[in-house]
Order: structure tokens, then C-alpha cells, then sequence
């Protein structure tokens, strides 16, 4: 009999599902590289969140997302779950129930785990992915507790760095999370000496630029680009999603863009080794030029580029979900085109180029038009900068 | 240290809360009672449903209501943490947790349970509300389970039978669930001998005339009326509640409206026990005439009403959440007024009343306009029927 | 230097109108036919409504429309621009600009017009589509004016019966409007011998069954179905069409469907000619069961069936925009499914077939699975019957 | 026949009005002063916009302001209207329809008009407020026309002289509209002689610093700083409001807030010539501290203050729809609190201060908590700085 209820309660739940219009975003991939979006940072009811592994995975789908990883605190076990009641729950549980639900989806999930130790003193919180057992990187970090007498930073930090060394020996990709959180960070954002140790001794790869507690982090962008980090984003959610993103203003969830020759875990892996990735939350874009620089070319479009005696005109389209606003960029005051650009999904804009007096013919041939992307950064406070170069033609020369 | 982190992630959670903006219906008391809202039937992590009870609260909360009843299948702990796991959790404790974060909110939680046997017999699902030990009654069930050989039927129907009677020992207010379920009513919905027997030995009080599984059930209402059975609604939620509801298309979750003599579980219970209760699901009303009259009345304003030679003008404005749609009905042919009048929240209308030539002055001074409330019934296919007196002033008759 | 400032401000109005996102319907077409979605009633700042236009071409690709027909009031040129300041504006003007405007997006606008002579006496409001001279249908309309004294009706039968004979010159396709609008038919909805004289007299072929004052008239279908009119529908719009279709709550505006051999004028010309017309509105479809029938084959996708010993699955997903209600209908008594299914846009749901007892194997092979379509109509209250024949496998015969 | 027409359709206008949920914000009044919310700038189809004057006052009240100017330019009569079809209509009839319309709504609208001399070069856009006759306005402006051959600058700048001298004759409140608008200002926003010229003859007391084609303007607000200009927004609105503002991402229409001594056409008058402005737009406030200050402490609310030996909490609550967000300033770096707080509508979030060492008593008893309001300006790029003294109670002094 009871086998016959899940069935039917399956069933049910496909049905509930589909009462809400998912959305999923659209970002275009880039030349050479499939774009994969995820989120790196996602609790569940197996440490101290509200939900089961399975809506984690049903929110995925509904945000249209390539990957999640499952990243449970190894330090709290659902406070109940594993104290009150005594169960005896495996800390790679979380992990596998959403690993089997995302099975229906496509969706990749990434064996992850948090590493909470020390919440209000300096060395941090980790998040280890791409691991094979997070009951021994547990094991490893709580082994040295109790030698350290009164000494909690030392305590921490001798946990973190064991429990970091297990992660790695499992092959992990280590991220600090969040460093400007204000729990760790109460007057401002520090890179302490643990963090140089912990970089030096190659027991992190990435950093947190952006969680949705705490927002974006200025700092924690630059040291990514200044140390070459990658650049990882994440919700950090411990209730239903909807609870944090408003999908009806039209807000999508902060995501991962992760640049990836194949679309696999292996690929995935493969990319975030190799620093492709980018961040995109609250409408805005960071990452290296390398990388922005290409999917800024892959969301818009060109066209309609016509040349007269006096101007030229050109439409910009936005190909995309991620906004594009320009600004123009000094260097070409000789000529004289739009101030602002902005364009949301979907939209389109032609504009016009011509001399500074419009009313006669072109006596400057050869120029660039500029712009600021000023929601698109390769460091922080550092917008992209594009640069068109323009020719009149010839048959339009005095 | 763990302690200080439990501190840190209630605050953020507090915070995270307010991501989205409320969904709180406006609906307002009648005379003599005050208009309680709430829920009659709600899972948790505890037995199938994927969220912890205390997202079940911060829902109620964002739709504003005033009750829920945590209604846990008896028979489906949480498959995991009860089977798989071995944790000693009990039965109780999914309300326990509800009413302890209820407390902020100043949200009512019944202490109830669902006795879910024979869930593809007849005998069908039942919540019980107001209990003390949801234990006992899970054990009283199970009593005596095995000794009716292959005969399922008098298994579950003794089951049922015996769960209940213990659930009235505790002095339960007991509903009859979604009797259209396809799970247990796959070609027709049927009232059964075993219904008869429940209703005479005193074991059920109401009857769940909407379920968001299942949507309205024609033939619940109708026995409800017949059987003067208390109306209840219920999502019977088993993911996050915004899964369910399509709140950016402004669905309100279905309700229960129950007219109480106080704001208390107290009332709560006398209320329900004397059948004052209604139901509002998808947008519409399900009541007997003496509870949705008022409260009808209670909705509308009516303003602005001017006589003149040859016409009456009369403005009406819906103050609530519940539509109201009207449609002109028979008897006041002689008359001529709206034929169809629609109201949703706080819209308001304006409307003409003259006689059948509306050049010429009055011919009939004492007449009723006659309305059928097309979206409230007061029993299946039965809509309300609405009947106002018109007297043409002396000074505009001939 | 005027000229210069028409040029920026058009520049800017396309920015403008892409503040918001579109709400286009997906909905399929069927075999031997492109569907054109469109709407046959529409007014300008040209007669009494309060926009240019070209708002309602803007409108109309906002909501992904082929084709509008302007249709305003012959008789009310705007009263002011008319009247008080001696505008001397020509009746096709309204057309003439919105053609101009509807050709950056490929939308296509017929000529139309409303002849609304007698407003509160019963010939009603007719519009006429693909005309060539507005003027000439309002000269004729006008041409016995004041040879009939005080019988109004007398005159406004003539008006319209000279006005339509006019339109049927230009060869207009016609069609009566909102034959259930209060002000015209305040206490029953009516077809008096106006209409069968005009009916026979080959001066009307189509009616309007959904208007967006007075919503769906049942009898206007009836009649429809009845005398072979087409079917048509418009929103009547007279303010933005953003005031009149809730946007947000995911509402689309009401359409008609038509069924043409081309996507053009003469291929929609010669659809509404052949009546292959289907109204969709408030979520419902209105028209013949040989048009409505392919329309839900394409709507919906049956996928994954598969047999077992005791049962049948399959898939149904909905890839239209256009809501499927189904309800279980009498005739298979002997298996057990879905009694009720409902797919919005990209739903999908799985379910089961199985013997009376699904706990024994098939005990019947061959047998129908029946459906009413709820929401589906091809006459007034009656749903589109769906059936569907199912044949068990030998291999799980006994 | 025809005044009935009229009677049926505002009727139904009014119906139709309601079928979007007006999307009002919540903005207190502050010591002394009544808040009253506005639009400066707003056109209809009597220039070049695509509106009936009447849906502009709906638009208003959809939005919740209390007066609208309207302002079609003087030098575009609507192109067709006034010129093609040679109607005779009067410029100061735009005004008179919303006046008479706003009246049902208790909306206030202003006699404006802008006069639009010189698009594309440099004396700019100016609206008149408060006018008595648009015509003559336009007359003086017109009067010297031919006189300067192809001097364009000084033909145009006479213009807008001669128009504005008038207009103040009339005892307008004149504004410089949009000054950086890419049409006037290609390549930077410029001051020139001429601005100068028209502050010192007493010609402008107001400036535009937000405008929905333009956006907020650095220069513009600054200006406004300081010369003392009154500050103004517009939306400049050409098409229905619902195409300019995103209302499905509960965007709100940008407004002029002023602070009046009673609310009235006089009241409000009397405040713009004080200078009582202040600009919300985009989620931002803009304007002099003296107002701004006081504005935030009615939008805000303090409440739950409560000591401990280790720590001060506060609950701040958000009451209005003007987002609030602090970000820690510097100055009391010995003590811990919230590094950043962000509050929209409604939420409220509870916060802790403490010393350095959370674990350990106070060691400073007086101290100042100060937060930069990163999204309320009193000055361009300067944020306005919120400073809370605190004084720890003796019982917890050491």
C-alpha cells in the first residue's frame, strides 16, 4: 500500500510543479565555449535550511539552470535531525536525493559541502565541490578539536586547514564564500594571513563575489582578478527560493557563468579550473575582459548599419536576458552620437552618428565611437570598454 | 559557537522573508462574528511535503491568515527520517515546531494529523484537528492491523474506524478529505455505507469541499448542505506553497473562512463546531445563504442612490478580495437595469435602473431588482440570489 | 527644423514601447492552414476613443497580433476634433495611418468601420471589414434621415439596411456586434426580424460572440453555429488597451483565430469568407468541432505510452498558450484514469490506465478513453468531446 | 440619440478603468508640511503625444498623484490636427479637458505648456507652470521670428526670451527641461551664457533633474544645489503610461515630491517658489537635506530598542515605498553594527550593535552609529549621512 501512495504522490507533485511559468533566463554561449549557468552555493533540510533536496532541484529547473551544487554545512547536521532525534544520517545524503530528482531534468549536480567552522572569527566559510565524501573532510577538520585550549583562532584555522586539505586530497575546488559577511567581517573586508596561507599552500581556487545575503562584495571581485581566482556566485538560500528572488518584479536568481568545452561535469570542472568563469546578479556582469568582452559580442546584434552624406546609423539589438547599458566614452569628441544606451531583454535601439554640426557634411572619416558598459565590470569599479571603429565611405568624402 | 550561529541565521532569515511583497486577502467580518481565515490541511518535512514546518507558518503569514492546521499523514513519517534513518521523531512534533514560530505572528495553529489508511479503499482520508496525541491515534489504527487476512476493505475500514474514535476521545473536530480524489474515487465520487456509519457514531463534524490537488468538489458541497456537515477547504501542500499558487497571476490560496466569536482556538473550535464556516477557492464563495448573505453585505457598499423623473442611479463597490459577479434575474421584466455586473477588488460600478421606455417617466413605482450572485453558491449549482426593493420616490410618480 | 524633431521623437517612442515586455500568445497551426490571430473591433481617437492610432498598432504587436481591423464609429468622428473645432478629417483616416504605422512590423490592418445607428433600438451595431470608402457607407447610412418623423426605429432600420448595402457594394464582409449589450437588448438577449431580413438579404456574415464590455454571449455562439455566421470577437477598445487586459495577471486580450490558405489580406479575406473562424477568449475556444479538433491535436503532444501487464501511462503536454481542461466522460466504465486533467501553457502531466482493480491485469482490451474538453466549445454548453481508442498489446493479453 | 452615446461610454470607461490594480505608492507627509506627489511634464495628442488628455488624469490616479502639469509644446500643435486638417483648436485646450476630467478624481492639474524653441541647439526646452494663455505665450515667442536671417542661436534664443518674458508676465514657475538630452546636448551637459542670462533676468526658477527619456542628470541636480532652483521630474510622457513605466516589476513612475503648506493649486505654488522639492525616481531620492532628512525619519521607523551587557538591538522598519539603504559610515570603528541595511516597502529588519569583542561587556558607553543612505542624495554623488547617538545605560557601565 505504501509503495502505491510515493507513486501517486509523485505523480501529484509533477503536477503542482508546473502551476507557476518558470524563468529561465536566456544567455548565449560563446565562441568555443558552450555557457553553463549554476548556482555554487544551495542548503537543504540536511543542515539548516527549510527544504528537502528535491525542491532545491525543481527550482533549478525553474530558473533553467545547467548545475547546482549541493553545498550543506558539515558543522550543522539539521539541528533536529541529527541531535534531538539521533538519526543517523550520512553527510553525503543531501547530495544523492538531489542527485537522483535532477535526473529528470539534465540537471548536474556538484557533490559539495560547506565548511563552517569559525562563523565569527577570520578564517572564513569554504565551500568544497566536486568531493567524493564529506563525512571524512567532517572527520578531518573536527580531528585536531580540543588541543587548543582557549585559542579559538587557532582552533579554527588548524580546522579549516585540515578539513581543506582532506576537500583537496578528494580533489576538491575549494571557493571562500561571502568574505564581506558581517558575521565574519564586522567593520570591513580583510584578506588576513590565513587566506595568503591558504592560497600559498594551493587550498583554494575561488572566491564568492557575490551571495544573495550579503550582495555584492567589492573587494572579494578585485582579489579575484588580482590573485586569479575564480569567480563564483551563489545563493546561499536556506528557505524556498521564491522566498528570496522576486520573480514577479522580473528578478532572476544570481548565477554562475561558467564557460565549458563540454557540457558534463567534466567540462565543468575543467572550466572553473581554468578561471572561465563569470558573475551575473542584480542585472550586472563581472568577469576578465577575455571573457565578458566575447559574451557582450554574443548577446547583441548589429545591424541596419547605413551610411548618408551627413550620419550613419546603426541598431543595437539585446539579444539577451542580461541588461546592457551604455555610456559614452571619451576620445571621439569630433563626432556626435547617443550619451545612453540601455536595453533590457529583447530590446532594441537605432541610433545616429554624425558631425558636430548635423546640418553639414562629414569632415571627419575615420573614428571610433566609444562606450562605457557600465553594468558589465573587469574589476571592480572598472567598466568594459567598447570601441567601434567607424569609416566613412569613400564615395561620402569631400 | 553553534549557538551564536543559530542567533545569526534566524535574524537572516527574518530578513529574507521580505523579499516579496505579501499576498494578504481583504475580507471582512459579518455581525455578531469576527472572520477567521485559515488552512485545514498542510504537510510538512514530517511526513511526505519537502518543507519544515516553519515555512509553513511564514506562508500563512504572507497570505495572512489567521490558522492553519498542520495535518501530517499519520502513516508516512518522513519516509527517510523515520525508515531509512531510524530517528526517533514523534508524531507531535511537526505542530510543536509550527506553534512555537507561530508565536511571532500571532498566527492560531490547530494540533491536527491526517489518518491517511486505505488510500485506494474507500474509506478515504481524514484530518483530525484539535488533538492532544497524535501518537495514540496512530497506535489506535494500528491496532488491529492483521488480523483481517486478504479482506483490505475491513482492514482499513476497522482502521479507520478505531484511529478515529481515539482522535474523538481527545475531543477532535473531524473532516472527510478530498472525497473526489481520483486516488480513491477513480470513476465517480460515492458516498459510501461506511460514511453513513462514521456520521452516525459521531466521527466526523465536516467535510473538505476543496482541495488544491483536486479543486472543488461538487459532490462534498452538496452533502455538506444536505448533512449540515462543516465546510472546510484545504491545499493539502506538500511542496512550497509558491509551487501552487500562481501568486504573480494573483491567485489567493484557498481558504477557509470561519465566523468565530473571538479571535482564539477557542472560538476557532466553537465556531467550527456549530458549521460556521465557509469556503473561497479560485474565486468563489461555497456557504449556506445565512453565513455568505452577510458576509456579502458586508463586501459591497452601496452609495449614491438618486431618483429622478425617469431613472434611478445607485453606485456599488466591492471592498473586498472576493469577486462579485452578478447577473440580472427573472421578475422584474416591467424594469430595466444592468444585466451583468462584475466587481473585483475595490472596483466600483455604477449603474442605471429606468423603465422599459427610458424617454418616458416612470410606470411601475414599487418593484424588486433581482441578481443572482453567479460566483457564490449556497449549494451545488445553486447561486446565491440577491433581491432589493425599489420604491419610486412620490414626487416622480405621475 | 521641425522635421528634425518628428525624427528624434520616433527615435524615441520605439525605445518607449519597449519598456515593457511583450505578451505573446503561442498558438499552432493546423493542417492545411496558418492560423492569424487578430481582433475585428477596434477605435481610434478618430471616433471616441482615447488613443492615436498608432497605439493600437504598437499594442497589437505587444500582443504578437497579424492583423486588427480599425473600426471606428462612422457617426461619432471625434466630437470634438470634428465638431467644435471644424476639423476637416476624412472617415478613412484612422485606417490610412494605422496601415502606415502596422508596416515596420509586418501587421496587417483592414479597413474598417462601425455603423452605429441606433444605439438603444434593436438593429444594433454593425462592422464592416475590407471596405474602400468609409465616407460612402456613412453618406449612405444618412441619406433618409428625416423622412420618417418620430418613428425611430423605422429610421435606424433604414440607416443601417442603406448603410451595410453600401458596405456590400465595397465588398464588405459584415458583422454584427455584441447583440447581448445591455444598452441594446437590456433585459434579453434577441433576434428580431431585422436580423433575418438582413441575414437573408446577404448584408451580414459573421457576428460577434465575445466582446470585452459584455464578455461571451451564449446566444450570439448559438446563432453562429446555427445560421453558419463566422465567428468573430474583439476587445471594442476605446481607452489604452493596457486599462482593459490585466497584463500582470497573465490575461491575454481576447482573439479571433482565423484559418488562412496565406498569411495576407486576401488569404484572411477568404477565411472569414469560408467561416473558418474560432474565437479565443478568457481562456475558452468557441467554434466548430471540425476547426477546434485539429487546433487541440496541435496544441497538445501525447507522448510516452507504454504498456505494462496491469496498466497504460502517456504523456500529454500542452505547447499552445491556450488552457486544456479535461474531464472524464461516460463511456469506459470498465478502466480506471485521469478524471480530470488541466494543462496551462507548457504544462505537461503523466497518467494511468488501468483495470477496475489495478491490483489484477487487464480484464478488458479493447475500450475507449473519453474526455470532455471543458473549456473547449463547439456550441453554447457543449464541450468538444476527445476520444480516444486504446488497444492492449497482445503480449499482456491473458 | 448621440448625448446618450456619451452617457453609455463614460460609464464603461469607467468599468474598463478598473481592470488593472492601481499601483500607488506610500510616501508621508513630513513636520509642517503636506507631501504632495506630481508629474511636471507630460504631453497629449494636443502636441505630438498619442493620448487623449482624459487618459493622462486616469494614468494619475492609477499612480496615486495628487496634480499633474500639462504641458504640450507650444510650437507642435498635434502635426495632423492643427495642420493638415486645419482644425481651429485653442492651446490651452488640453488643459481645460484634464481639468474638467480630474475632477471626479480630486486630482490637481496645472495650466502649463513647454515651449520648444531651438531643439538642437542650445537654449533648451522650458516648461511654463502656472500659465493663464498658452497662446499668447506662443505669440511673443513667434514674434520675432524672420527678423535675424540664418542667425539660427540668436532667432532662437530671442524666442525662448520673448516666450518666457511673457509667461512670467503671466506669473508663471518656469523650468529648464532635461539638460542633458542628447538632442541639445550631444556630447556633454553645458551650462551656456545663455542659462545664465535667463537665471539672472528672474526667466527660471526650476530645473529638470530626472526625465524618463533621459534619466537622472548629474549636472542638472547639482545645478539645482547650487543656484537654488527648484528641483522637478517629468515623465515627458508621449504613449500611454504603461508602455514608459514596468508596472509588472513594480516600478513606479518617477515623481516630484513638494512640500506644501495645504494642498491646493495655491499651496502647491507656494511651495515650488520656496523651493520645497524633491525628486523620487528609479528608487531614488534627490534634494536638500533640510527636506530629505525629515523625510526619511517619517519613512522610517525605530522601534524594539533594548540593552544588554554585550549589546544595543533595534528593529527599523521601512513604512513608505521609497527604498531605504544604509551602508555603515565611517567614525565608530570601536563598536559593531550592520555593515549594510536595505529596506523596501514594508520590510523591516532587527539589527545588533556591540563592541569590537562581541564576547566581552561594553568598554565604550558613548558613542554614534552613522550610515551614508547610499540611495538618497543631497548633492550629486553625495550621499546623505545619518548619524544616532548611543548611550549605553549606567547599570551596564562597568
Amino acid at each position: 500500500m505504501k509503495r502505491l501512495l510515493v507513486v501517486v504522490i509523485l505523480t501529484l507533485f509533477a503536477f503542482g510543479l508546473n502551476a507557476t511559468v518558470p524563468h529561465r533566463s536566456s544567455i548565449p554561449d560563446i565562441p568555443g565555449y558552450i555557457t553553463l549557468k549554476g548556482d555554487f552555493h544551495i542548503h537543504t533540510n540536511f543542515s539548516d535550511a527549510q527544504v528537502w533536496p528535491v525542491t532545491r532541484v525543481d527550482e533549478a529547473d525553474f530558473d533553467g539552470l545547467d548545475f547546482i551544487s549541493i553545498t550543506d554545512h558539515l558543522d550543522t547536521h539539521h539541528q533536529h535531525m541529527a541531535k534531538d532525534w539521533g538519526a543517523n544520517v550520512n553527510r553525503n545524503t543531501s547530495y544523492e536525493i538531489a542527485a537522483q530528482a535532477a535526473k529528470k531534468y539534465g540537471i548536474m549536480v556538484i557533490h559539495g559541502a560547506e565548511l563552517t567552522r569559525g562563523t565569527r572569527i577570520f578564517p572564513g566559510h569554504f565551500n568544497t565541490h566536486f568531493i567524493s565524501d564529506a563525512e571524512a573532510i567532517c572527520a578531518a577538520a573536527e580531528a585536531s578539536d580540543g588541543k587548543f585550549g582557549s585559542d579559538e583562532v587557532k582552533k579554527e584555522e588548524t580546522a579549516i586547514l585540515s578539513g581543506l586539505a582532506e576537500a583537496r586530497k578528494q580533489g576538491a575546488f575549494v571557493t571562500w564564500n561571502h568574505p564581506d559577511w558581517e558575521q565574519q567581517a564586522p567593520n570591513e573586508t580583510k584578506w588576513w594571513p590565513i587566506h595568503t596561507e591558504l592560497l600559498n599552500k594551493g587550498l583554494i581556487q575561488g572566491i564568492e563575489i557575490y551571495n544573495s545575503f550579503s550582495g555584492f562584495d567589492p573587494e572579494a571581485f578585485h582579489w579575484a582578478m588580482e590573485k586569479d581566482l575564480a569567480i563564483t556566485t551563489g545563493t546561499d538560500a536556506h528557505k524556498p527560493m521564491f522566498q528570496w528572488v522576486d520573480y514577479e518584479k522580473g528578478e532572476y536568481r544570481p548565477m554562475t557563468l561558467v564557460f565549458a568545452k563540454e557540457r558534463s561535469l567534466k567540462g565543468l570542472r575543467e572550466a572553473v579550473d581554468a578561471r572561465r568563469t563569470v558573475a551575473f546578479a542584480d542585472g550586472c556582469i563581472y568577469g576578465k575582459e577575455e571573457f565578458i568582452k566575447p559574451l557582450l559580442d554574443a548577446c547583441i546584434s548589429i545591424s541596419g548599419v547605413k551610411f548618408s552624406e551627413k550620419k550613419m546609423t546603426v541598431t543595437v539589438k539585446n539579444l539577451s536576458t542580461i541588461p546592457v547599458c551604455l555610456s559614452k566614452a571619451p576620445g571621439s569628441e569630433m563626432v556626435v552620437y547617443s550619451r545612453l544606451v540601455r536595453l533590457n531583454e529583447g530590446e532594441e535601439i537605432s541610433f545616429t552618428v554624425n558631425g558636430i554640426d548635423s546640418r553639414k557634411p562629414w569632415n571627419v572619416y575615420d573614428f571610433d565611437i566609444n562606450f562605457y558598459v557600465t553594468n558589465w565590470f573587469t574589476d571592480t569599479d572598472t567598466p568594459l570598454k567598447l570601441s567601434y571603429h567607424v569609416s566613412v565611405p569613400a564615395k561620402y568624402r569631400k
